[in-house]
């Protein structure tokens, strides 16, 4: 089973959960796929180069600069940085951009109803880099840039790297499992009682969960976004804490086909 | 042939100077990698977060700011940068740190007599990593960040890194021509004189040549390094102009074996 994992900038930012979680992701057996987002330096950099945050209609818009700061931040010293951790935990870990070999190439998005700026959506992975690699051995670590097929680059949401690639290589005939990590041990019928634990949601409880109101709505695009990867080939899809990864079923939410 | 082709920061802060080299470095045939220098931009990012340039004894010390600056825009802007154009003309680039797979370990330079601070002295090439991505025909585009061998990067110089990988690959079986791109058209006897260009240059010659004090000494170094090369392994190197990569021969100065 081929594993994707995904951690997100709270992580990033937290340099001791972040060498906690690198230290129990290097111990995971079998073939593994680090995302991760991108977290608060990025906006430090910018605000430190006087790169002012344009908002439309309550959005951040990636303008040109910012752009150059999130691909230096995100696919340079985070990536980076998360690598030569890995390594020195004894992983061989190779960090790729969406633009490395083509790794993930995606659409601007388009400018209307609003223009996000320098934001794609991804169209396609190159199967075939992501295998040459792990055929000899080595770990991907992805950052959330990617290319816009045209010589430049586009800012990704991670999650949707992180599901892209999970959908990408169940398509190219690897058994997926898709690990979301966030603050949180799961999904949670009561946001503030960890022991409302859901443990496993099938399609048919999410419908019953969903029609009686138990799921808190952010989490809802999570897992519809979650069962769509399902729908489209990944074995499972868990939501845990980054805390929890080296635990066995990481003591989260599974989401399964049912 | 492979061809390991290193550009400097002068190329890397000119936009249209960049395109171009990049341009014609894709069409350049055969095996190729690129190693890129840095350029004035660390330099700004650092300025602009308030890091300040120590200097030990005229050198420029990094520090651990100064480092995660250096891995952010070498790394990252800049490495990737140049990803995207180069796939934009078709190449299919992958963008490698030292610290990806382990691709350049370096030694961190010893404190004394100077304490450069994080900078570090390549010891080893995982030219595994190298031969896996050339067989699927990528084209490597490296970064002058090299791994520390114990989870963290040091700052490298870009014309060792060049060479160092040049020397790692002839060792490893590959004929292997080294490109030193810079900005004059090769090694002049007049510096203010393009006409005095010098056509070639060997082990013999060279004797002559600084002997009768015929080329500049801030050149010796460069070339003292390039013989080095060729001593381990590599075929030939060639410093030209980085205008003339296209160009038969790069219309610059070979030297070789004799």
């Amino acid at each position: 089973m081929l594993k994707v994992v995904k951690i997100g900038g709270n992580i990033v930012d937290n340099p001791e959960k972040l060498e906690r979680f690198l230290c129990d992701f290097a111990r995971m057996e079998g073939d593994k796929i680090l995302v991760h987002g991108g977290g608060k330096v990025a906006t430090t950099v910018s605000k430190a180069l006087g790169i002012e945050t344009t908002m439309i209609a309550g959005r951040r818009v990636t303008d040109a600069d910012t752009l150059r700061v999130v691909t230096m931040v995100y696919a340079g010293l985070i990536n980076k940085t998360i690598v030569g951790k890995l390594m020195g935990y004894g992983l061989r870990a190779v960090g790729l951009s969406g633009a490395d070999g083509g790794f993930i190439t995606s659409r601007r998005r388009a400018a209307a109803p609003v223009d996000s700026g320098y934001v794609g959506d991804p169209v396609a992975v190159n199967c075939d880099l992501a295998a040459a690699l792990m055929e000899k051995g080595y770990t991907l670590v992805a950052a959330p840039i990617t290319y816009d097929g045209e010589g430049g680059m586009l800012n990704t949401n991670a999650d949707t790297v992180a599901s892209t690639l999970a959908t990408a290589l169940a398509g190219a005939g690897h058994r997926v499992e898709l690990v979301y990590c966030f603050e949180k041990p799961g999904v949670l019928t009561d946001v503030n009682d960890d022991s409302t634990l859901i443990r496993e949601i099938t399609p048919a409880s999410y419908r019953e969960l969903k029609a009686c109101g138990a799921v808190a709505d952010g989490m809802l695009p999570k897992l519809d976004n979650a069962f769509r990867a399902i729908g489209c080939g990944v074995e499972s899809v868990v939501i845990c804490s980054a805390e929890r990864i080296a635990v066995p079923g990481y003591g989260g939410t599974r989401l399964c086909r049912g």
